[in-house]
């Protein structure tokens, strides 16, 4: 559907804010409906979106969080954007971040509808919600006793990104997640956040966009987006770059001090050159799912990827990471102009 | 104050939360109480903390946002930092920033005492909203009468911050606003935002803080605090540094495309080297206050300096920003070990 849009078209921010809206409403992603309840058991959304005019003369974030009563938060994100561009009363300077109550207020004054909580929760996110809130409960009177817990590893944290590129040759990035289940009310994830869940940047001769899933807070540490982004757009050769960054400035970035987690991070990278895409996926999580196509192909290409790489490289003696395993794959997309 | 609890072997997160915190409670600064309105005439608060332990093993960060009823926004900040290092149930992880209400229930149950929004109004704040609101109206009606209204600079944006330094040389840098006058409720200034509002980082032979105030969102979309701090503590200098980058990284940034506003921030950078602290500010704001002192000093040095410089050298044939003007001050402070 978004292809169709680009075919006719349509913007590249236009296209990814419909195509987000699809798999917000899906009750299958973590995002929108659907999404995973919080400590108290409600949905609280986040958001994000970057957009690069080809020139590369403008470049506009929008990102927003804690959302509780809309139904398609990236659409709030594209409100955003799309004040920053209005006249202005007395140099006011515009927005790049709103959350909680004062982003919904801003929705409704733009024209988006306040829904209910419980209309966002879905059959599968409440059982969910009560087979956690269970396993806590069980495991705070187990510490009680004097039992060690074994942890788990952290419950889904899928984070639903789309990297779109028109006509023109402007893209746009956007990303949206309910965050980690059982989140602590008011925890604001990497997609809000500027240059965490995605990017998107031109340079004279190319153009990238980044979206990013996993642990939220290990995503920000590293600013991984924007440190991706920039970095490929500087030195081309994206594969080489992504899989150097993904160890050095993730898996054993000295920003992520505590070793007793995983990182767990996935990243799609498109960098755009003349007449093609060069796609590049790596993901340190158990899998990661990405769909692409190009307005000259008749469908997309689904790709399930399962991470069965062995050990990332320690590149600084760090040897507690050794379950962190890092996965890439790569794709060539060629563009009709 | 905060000099007599490092003497005393208090850490550099305690002394800065001290410091901010008696910011906080003076009318005079833009935190805490007597922060702006926000646009509904409330109080809406941004608070954020980076710590770095001198072995270089430990960064924390925490920050909170758009909190209405807590007195001290530092101090949930420092609640999220000291939460991170509590033992966790089957693997949670621990936020780095919350927002809004779930904010102040997060603060509620650390032991914070909630307090009404009104108690947070200084008599200063609400002449000045009352004033700006007014000019607003009458900007509203002079548009729509087809007069044209020249632009007025950014009312006060003045956010505090604090960078400690303690005995065992850890760092602590933390910063509190209330954002501009008549923001739309929500919004979210650098503040809170990792790597924009303050950074604290060691390498094996040195230690830096930085501390950024200005327009929130010019401060966002250049990551400003952490791409100095990673810079300067990579390549030493921090003069020479501060100066480049301020041109090349903030003021002539890509990332801020849009022209017609003048590049409005003011750094704080404490570059901390064996036996002495090198302080480098800048600023293209029309002033910057800052206070500082060793516990060998009796009494700290106060700076209130003027803009008075030249404008800043366009590097990349960028002639629109001809009245962003960069003014950079210096000082040495030995330190006692």
């Amino acid at each position: 559907m978004g292809t169709a849009m680009l075919q006719e078209g349509r913007s590249a921010l236009d296209a990814a804010c419909e195509m987000v809206c699809m798999l917000e409403d899906s009750p299958l992603t973590n995002a929108g409906f659907g999404s995973n309840l919080n400590d108290n058991g409600d949905v609280e959304c986040d958001a994000g979106i970057m957009l690069s005019s080809k020139e590369g003369k403008n470049t506009r974030f929008g990102g927003v969080s804690s959302l509780a009563s809309i139904k398609n938060p990236v659409l709030v994100a594209k409100e955003i954007i799309l004040y920053q561009d209005e006249p202005r009363l007395l140099g006011r300077t515009p927005p790049l971040i709103l959350v909680g109550e004062g982003a919904s207020c801003f929705a409704k004054k733009r024209g988006l509808k306040l829904v209910q909580n419980k209309t966002l929760k879905s059959e599968r996110a409440i059982k969910k919600y009560k087979k956690y809130k269970e396993r806590l409960e069980i495991s705070k009177k187990a510490v009680l006793a004097g039992l060690k817990i074994t942890i788990q590893p952290n419950p889904s944290q899928d984070t639903v990104g789309v990297i779109c590129i028109d006509k023109n040759g402007d893209i746009a990035s956007a990303a949206s997640s309910g965050g980690i289940a059982l989140k602590l009310p008011g925890r604001i994830g990497q997609v809000p956040v500027y240059g965490c869940g995605c990017w998107a940047q031109h340079s004279k001769s190319a153009g990238i966009a980044v979206s990013t899933s996993g642990c939220g807070e290990q995503l920000i540490q590293t600013t991984l987006a924007k440190t991706l982004g920039q970095t490929i757009l500087d030195h081309g050769d994206p594969a080489f770059h992504l899989k150097e960054l993904m160890c050095n400035q993730f898996i054993h970035s000295q920003m992520l001090s505590d070793d007793s987690y995983d990182r767990m991070g996935g990243v799609l990278v498109a960098y755009y050159n003349e007449d093609s895409v060069d796609f590049n996926m790596a993901f340190t999580t158990d899998s990661m799912v990405v769909g692409f196509m190009s307005t000259n192909y008749e469908k997309a290409t689904v790709r399930v990827s399962r991470n069965t790489s062995s050990i990332a490289p320690p590149t600084n003696g760090n040897d507690s990471l050794q379950s962190t395993r890092l996965t890439m794959e790569g794709f060539i997309v060629k563009l009709i102009n």
